[in-house]
């Protein structure tokens, strides 16, 4: 058993959060003289970018989840604690969780983003979004549920309801959601119904701005929108959601009714600014120094999804992995370096590329001056993302699960799971039992 | 879209359940002059040999499920019908769900059956056993957070505690469960922690018969006991469980302290026989004539683990999976045969053999007079249920899984869900928040 990390006379890092950001700091930090803790709610490090593919039956949770104790197993002076962090206390520098108060000499906070309601949280009921995997299997439940409902409904209202999915928000996650959402219907569940035809189905994206995939230029926002339309989705933009609820989404006067509904139209931050009573952004971002130190506090970082920076031409770094894991890696190199005396410049971002995917062969990529979409794109997304994918083993299934897919058009996960089953009404109000009818020659 | 089996012409057979009967009638009555409708309240058919697999985090859920309508989506006379059945009317010939009502001409029984308490209900919250995916996760979240507890416990009673793991019953499941966590605790986790050494976990296998394996050999039960042994469980026979509660297992004078029991001890018939108000045996299993007919309903027949059939000797027919299979595929051809004016001698069962893994490279296998053991019999076993798996995204998925298991003592699927992650309690009374120690160093 390894007790390098319990040497006292070791400065203490202790990083909260194993996302991208913590997990790259806490690799970085691996036998340098400093004593690590990574505390992390989770035993696992998600790869967030694939969880639109669970919740759309395509992988399992485990493809794309990795335990943190395991990635870390050889950085003997790093220990992984599985808590919730409560609070912090600046003064006295320590971390208190729900398994005891933890203190720490520096402190690196990177706890990710929820999706936000822009005040609204009374939808996220009707509408939930997509960052974790119970989210996604949620989901995924509530997705295939639609069918199955749809399947034994006699009234023709209802069942158009049941078959039309609303996905608000037009970034990388809601394209992604609604071309996944599509090829389901389209291919995966075209067959396997007898009184319904899953290629009815209706899906639609919502985005309050004028375009799709608003990062990327705007040519390849047009190849998105009109490859979605070719899948067979429907495209709104330049309208706002004013309302969510049990019957579907309401656009000003407008209302698509719609029994299910997926929110991937904003983040906030995780209360990292609260804790520290730290200056944010309305999305709950800190704004930090060009180091990631917090203003008030220098021993404290904040980086990725819950730091503010801007990059030289006054816009703030996106909310993506490679922003969170290059700071990740800088702080780490940055308190490596102050322990033999030295010091860094201030973190640059060197952006290696945007990548988006649509459906199957179907992507856009945008690297520097450099844009191309379709096939070689797609596969380009497909390598990255299985490059980036931690442990063999799920870099190999899901490249097979892929490929899989790929030659056959079926999802292999299609489990409705964290519900008794049938018997569990898909959300209050919306069981039909009454006018039901199980087969259609008994309507008939 | 197909709409033969909405013929109202043609004889209605409803079968209830998908499992290994239910499924195995299904598919051998495609094409038949008969409208089939399969209810389950699952929209999966699940491998339930291999769950113990994803309750010790080898596997994941969708390797060993897969979609109803998926396997029957050729059988155009096949409807799949995801719904909660609450009863049976056997006198307007119905059966009764969530979904609504459906007639019946034909009515196959196949519900399987759930684990048993022997009247003492009570104990599953401290003891829960394995028969659903949501039991499987659960487990699986349960023996993970064991371990990520006593990391952080300071108390060394209670440490013990949640690094002792009592399984009860020495049936396969048992002895499966017993083996595989031993495997997980020496091999998989080994190296991950850093105030426990995950090797010092005490396993417990308790059964209250003279030997594990109690169907086979008495010489292949051995075996499995000393190869228990060896990969350090214990096995403690003829004790029967007189209580279990959150602080462990009585075996009457003696009590074994452990946070984590898992029941594998006895089953009970699903309620079939109550909604037939039919003669049953203790178990709840239906008693059925020699063509599985229940003997005041011609028109329904009970399969699997829901009937009671004895052999020539006198013996109830064991719930494995090939009893189900083959006494599902009699009754369709029983009923297949029928529409041809012809009849069928009685259901005979055709003992393929009997096969047991008890960990890597270790297994029990009986066919025939033939019984043999180790690595032979493991690569048998490995073949026959990789065979078994329907789908061949699943079969190579799974196959991939256990060679890297294999080579690398690797445990793909090591994901606590289905609670909020750490902010959860393991179960009630079990937090030790108070007491906890975060780090080492901070105790000495």
């Amino acid at each position: 058993m390894s007790i390098s990390n319990m040497q006292p006379w070791l400065p203490r890092v202790v990083i909260v959060g194993a996302g991208f950001g913590g997990l790259a700091a806490a690799k970085k930090l691996a036998g340098e003289p400093l004593g690590v803790t990574l505390i992390d709610r989770r035993n696992y490090h998600l790869f967030q970018p694939l969880l639109y593919q669970v919740a759309t039956a395509a992988l399992s949770p485990a493809d794309i989840a990795a335990p943190i104790r395991g990635i870390l197993r050889n950085a003997e002076n790093c220990t992984v604690l599985l808590a919730k962090v409560t609070g912090i206390d600046p003064v006295a520098r320590t971390v208190t969780t729900d398994r005891g108060t933890v203190p720490y000499d520096h402190l690196i906070l990177a706890t990710g983003a929820r999706h936000a309601y822009f005040g609204h949280d009374e939808w996220e009921a009707a509408a939930p979004g997509l960052k974790k995997i119970e989210d996604a299997t949620e989901l995924r439940r509530r997705i295939l549920i639609a069918f199955e409902r749809a399947e034994t409904e006699s009234d023709m209202a209802e069942r158009s309801r049941l078959l039309t999915f609303v996905v608000v928000g037009g970034g990388a996650t809601g394209v992604e959601m609604t071309g996944a959402i599509a090829e389901l219907a389209r291919h995966a569940l075209a067959s396997d119904f007898r009184n319904i035809d899953p290629r009815d189905a209706r899906v639609v994206l919502v985005e309050a701005g004028p375009r799709v995939l608003p990062v990327f230029h705007p040519s390849l926002s047009d190849y998105a929108k009109q490859t979605l339309e070719t899948m067979g989705a429907e495209v709104i933009l330049n309208r706002a959601v004013t309302a969510v609820g049990e019957s579907g989404v309401t656009l000003g006067d407008d209302h698509i009714e719609s029994r299910t509904v997926i929110w991937a139209a904003g983040v906030r931050a995780s209360p990292a600014g609260k804790w520290l009573d730290a200056e944010t952004d309305r999305a709950g971002r800190v704004i930090v120094n060009p180091d990631l130190s917090v203003p008030t506090h220098p021993d404290i970082f904040v980086l990725g999804d819950t730091a503010l920076l801007k990059d030289e031409d006054g816009r703030p770094l996106p909310g993506v992995a490679t922003v969170a894991e290059q700071q990740g890696r800088y702080v780490a190199k940055l308190l490596a370096a102050r322990t033999r005396g030295k010091e860094l410049p201030p973190f640059r971002y060197r952006n290696p590329g945007i990548l988006a995917t649509i459906g199957r062969s179907r992507a856009v990529a945008e690297i520097g001056r450099w844009r191309f979409t379709g096939f070689a794109a797609w596969m380009l997304w497909s390598f990255v993302h299985i490059y980036g994918l931690i442990g063999f083993r799920s870099r190999y299934v899901v490249a097979l699960s892929w490929l899989w897919a790929y030659l056959t058009y079926e999802r292999g996960t299609r489990l409705i799971t964290g519900s008794d089953g049938a018997g569990e009404p898909m959300r209050p109000g919306a069981e039909h039992a009454d006018h039901a009818v199980v087969l259609k020659r008994d309507a008939a």
